[in-house]
């Protein structure tokens, strides 16, 4: 159940198909998945959305691609976003996530989720010593 | 402003003092931050807690040490935990996080927070494809 | 699946038939959708929190009824609460939110969602222009 | 610094007046924190919060006093509210809230907080046995 | 629909066996739920969660057994987690949660997030009566 | 005290200038505000935020302008980012945000808070009628 309806042939509409043929052509695949066929209801927002995950997830940068996708589910988790969790999770296991990584990820997430809790409630003031400045 | 005083002198605790003294012997440095100098006010919080963080951050496992602190990062980010903040992209720096990774971790995190609310307004359907079990 | 069992023949209980009076009154509509059905578990809570929300919701105010669902929608998405944004994107079509306009409630979220992360990690002082007082 | 000023000398408006003198009444206390004062530039928001915190934490009720405030303060370190946090903390000491139990309540919202991370992770189905209708 | 397969036979691991006996003999019950079928996938993660949740909830401490799952089900309704949710609120009845507690839970979770948003947003000077060190 | 140092002297950096001046001529005003100053650490980073915001707020589009500002305002609280709060209140003032209106904007942002918190605790199946495509 979605709040939108899944636009019935999208690539209809040549601004979806330019961007569905990138997406095919960035990922070597002929899947499209949910998330870029409901975003084309709208082809500016789906130009828009698409070309900043490209810019970001699929271009080489300082971070390996695995990294990007860890820390994209991370992010995901602590949102609780259902779907990109599940999205880049497959992601990640598709560019070389093993069960250890994983299970190492679920480890620093959680313990990121427990030490975050405590100093919300401590409200413990900052070290200088960790001021960039310094 | 903390909600607990600042514990003087914690370590004429000994289960206080045996645990900076491990803090000290992991770390290779005399520096006790702020977390630890408070969570002295419950002994047993601090062992747990320390233990816990030493467990995952400071001993070998699947993911490098600096992949901890980014991901450790992109989780306190979420949770908008001011301290944690600071205190791991501290650590993050210690371990050789550059200003160039500093800014890709910044686009993945953002771009994730991005596509996050989309998804949680969309509500789309978790595409079977990424099914673990298919 | 839900934490409380879906009361049977809720408006037996007067309270409860009062507040769905009301509902289908306000609402000009027969319709009571699944939020009231259940809360009427507890009918004081079930009074409270109609009472709550119909007048913030539906008393005439500064902002206009759409912006005020808009603005209902953008908590929504954020605390990920799916059936808050079922239910308040619905509202917000039966009170004029074109595709159009919905798309462009996208556009500003994610953009919030964006920088919002990238400021919970830079964490940068205000700026004194900002303050209320000056 | 805060996103509106201080209003000055609020009790001159009479239904400020009348909410101040509640909430001295009810607290036994002449003091008034900034929550209160600050609320006080929109005087119906002012009445409205009063009113609905009054009506929750200030009457009896199911739950002792000091576990609502406990609840109160495991909400507000999981949104980051820092004043939230700061407040509630000093009502429950107020109420009872020793440093054990502080440190048993830390205890608590930080595991939650740990294996909420795993299951938001995980997505794992929840078990037919938690069904309330079961 | 979940990000790991369910490991099939999980207890012809000694170390998944020995902490699925330790559940069962801690609960006095044969029923082992989802969240650590699914856990089994890494032994050692599966080892340190279950202390971890063990050690908090089911060894006496300050808090009664009843408000510590009572502050569970806070946190986890407040990231949004579903499966914790739902598995907490049983947890919580079967240790005498009544409807009527359950109803004053909800008053003061709702009403905290409330005011939570209303104080994030005000963004106001903590008062210095708060400071624990006052 | 912030992750990263104040970049002195930015502008001369060609391209840090060049965002800076659009900055400009987009606001008419010659105050660049600290969130601008500190990413100009990464050009690049700088380029790209300052686009996807500026492509947001300062184009016209199905919403009006202070409308955009008062949903930056509700995500920005619902995630606790304090510098976004105070920046997008101020910008929302000087789009004609009145006191009559900030109340109204934290009326419906602390209802949705309130009600987001039952619903996440009860989790009650979406009615079929909120279905878009039905």
């Amino acid at each position: 159940m979605s709040t939108i309806k899944l636009p019935e042939n999208p690539e209809a509409n040549p601004r979806v198909k330019a961007v569905f043929d990138d997406i095919r052509a960035t990922r070597k695949s002929d899947f499209i998945n949910n998330f870029w066929l409901y975003l084309a209801f709208d082809p500016a927002l789906l130009e828009e959305t698409w070309q900043g995950v490209k810019s970001v997830m699929a271009v080489p940068s300082a971070l390996d691609p695995l990294t990007k996708e860890l820390l994209y589910i991370a992010v995901s988790i602590t949102n609780s976003c259902r779907y990109c969790v599940h999205s880049h999770t497959a992601a990640a296991r598709a560019k070389g996530m093993t069960d250890e990584i994983y299970a190492d990820l679920l480890r620093v997430v959680s313990t990121a989720g427990r030490t975050n809790q405590i100093l919300n409630a401590i409200q413990i003031p900052v070290d200088e010593k960790f001021e960039a400045d310094t």
